[in-house]
């Protein structure tokens, strides 16, 4: 059976997550539906390269899966673009070796964090960015980032209950832009985040940034190895998996 | 009793337009029960500049009201924002003269058009721009905007059934910009613009920019008086209100 990889874009603001534990609406679930009536109604299982969390957003999640038949990727993307919901599309389609695997394979991933920090709150961004009304520094922000980048056991920045054991892992690049006056742009690269770990990341930049804890302590709060050694997690509408790469 | 300018922005999604004939949710509702509850409780009348329709947004809608008594703006403007919806924000609130009206003195209106151009559809945009899936000739599209510009009867670009009997409009500004590879922007500036006028005159330059009718047509358009003559009426939720100015 030939396989197939996805970039899929989504708006989270209305799903319990790309794939959840409880039985919540997920986007996971949508493109099964979908995928599974564009392969003669077989179903069909769709792999993620990763969750994301209710109400988190998604620029580049890729997925795979199989399809009985092999037919044009154009013509696969699509049909299943056209039939998922509106706030999930179907942005590429490529067949794949029939060993890739989305999760696997995934060796490097990009986030975005978006915040509004604007008077008032921007009507428009308040499902697509977290929302801060008191004043940042940028500059005590960007102060505590190189102590975030090369590898490091970040278990004070994994939310407590996840079952994975090894929290080592190598962030390439951390950085703050403007989108214009009113919008910060947090961009985390690495080889892989740990459960809710850029939320946490971003809510102890805000407390830096805000003054309640210098920049300095960035990398003892790594040291630490313990979650409450951390800020606290940010908001989960900021947050997109803009880019999954792969070997 | 002291009267009070404030300036809007909301997104249109889930209302039935700023204010409306029929009995559906509107800006102006939720603004009116605000106000109320602000004003000792008193059933409290907002004036806007103008009516958005169904899905149309506004970053900068004007209105006015009255106060039983006056009080500190800032104040005013913390408390009437923090108490509507997260999708109608209070931007700014400032005295003005209790003669002042935000419909009738109004001298200038700014309108944005923002379409969506990108394959597949932008997930993010559904909402806050029109799609256009089509290859657009976007220099055919700015060929027929300086036939625009300047005093003219519209009454191609108006919709059937208004009451409102003069026609005559004044154009200043017209133009068409990228935002970005995807998306086009669209600003029109005026004395004022009728029942529908600027869905109408996108909808007329998409099929102009798709080929199918030629920039040199748009003069002739105008002169035919006729709504018959012009182009299809583009979809609401890629109109912005932005800016209303007064003398």
């Amino acid at each position: 059976m030939p396989r197939y990889q996805a970039i899929i874009a989504y708006d989270g603001t209305n799903y319990s997550g790309f794939q959840s534990q409880d039985n919540g609406n997920t986007v996971q679930a949508e493109l099964e539906k979908t995928i599974s009536k564009l392969n003669g109604n077989q179903r069909t299982i769709i792999y993620g390269s990763g969750r994301t969390d209710a109400g988190v957003h998604a620029w580049g999640q890729v997925i795979h899966f199989d399809l009985e038949h092999g037919r044009d990727v154009e013509k696969i993307r699509h049909a299943f673009d056209t039939q998922t919901p509106a706030d999930i599309s179907v942005r590429s389609v490529a067949e794949v070796h029939p060993e890739f695997h989305a999760r696997y394979h995934a060796v490097e991933k990009t986030y975005h964090y978006h915040l509004d920090i604007g008077k008032p709150k921007n009507v428009f961004k308040r499902h697509f960015a977290a929302y801060q009304p008191y004043p940042l520094d940028v500059s005590k922000m960007e102060a505590a980032l190189p102590a975030l980048i090369g590898t490091h056991d970040f278990t004070s920045f994994c939310a407590t209950g996840t079952m994975i054991e090894n929290k080592v892992r190598t962030i390439h690049e951390a950085t703050i832009s403007y989108l214009g006056p009113d919008e910060l742009l947090f961009t985390f690269r690495g080889d892989g985040f740990l459960y809710k770990m850029v939320r946490i990341l971003v809510g102890t930049l805000i407390k830096i940034g805000r003054g309640q804890i210098e920049p300095e302590a960035m990398a003892q709060m790594i040291a630490a190895e313990d979650r409450e050694a951390a800020g606290p997690t940010a908001h989960p509408q900021g947050l997109y998996l803009m880019e999954v790469k792969y070997e």
